[in-house]
């Protein structure tokens, strides 16, 4: 089943984060999304404060619908989303599953305004 | 008159970042929020993630009113708010004043539910 028709299972705390191998594995079906000790992070880019503020209110109610949240980091017209599984301190399966809806939810800043 | 009954204006590029001392004396109407270099912040906490987004909601449209957008870094339930004036590379009345106004929209967690 492809990551982004997967749902996110509450974590366990004694369950075990994904092994390196096992997140590249997983990373390969969301290659925007960068490493970064134990989370996985990736930037998003808009035409305005009002797009980007759009997209963080559709992240928001994946987030809740999931129980699974990102930290949300939003400067004008750019959001920077991290997903980590805490309750594990590393890396789980319900990232991936978040990072790929996610992605879904992204549609990019339109072509003749990307680099204003 | 009241910081909060301020309006923005625009910044221009030849304005003089306010002084340590005038940023200092803005500072005593909002103490809520910490000088760090060009910047103030104010960190709020929330019961849940649902509280956090409808703050940063009303947030987000007092910075288009003001046309002076905080960066918003959302954790959770917890929210931190950071603002400059990038055109004077530094702290503007502007900032005080969103300050002001980003205080007044600010009701806290519920007394019973703050330690959770």
């Amino acid at each position: 089943m492809r990551l982004s028709d997967q749902t996110c299972k509450p974590p366990r705390a004694g369950d075990a984060p994904l092994s390196f191998a096992q997140a590249e594995a997983s990373r390969r079906d969301v290659p925007d999304w960068s490493p970064e000790g134990a989370t996985i992070s990736r930037e998003f880019r808009f035409n305005d404060f009002r797009e980007a503020m759009a997209f963080v209110n559709k992240v928001a109610g994946v987030a809740e619908e999931q129980g699974h949240h990102p930290d949300i980091f939003i400067s004008y017209k750019s959001v920077r989303l991290s997903l980590t599984t805490h309750k594990i301190s590393g890396l789980s399966q319900n990232d991936f599953i978040m990072a790929a809806r996610i992605d879904q939810l992204y549609a990019g800043p339109r072509p003749d305004k990307a680099n204003l």
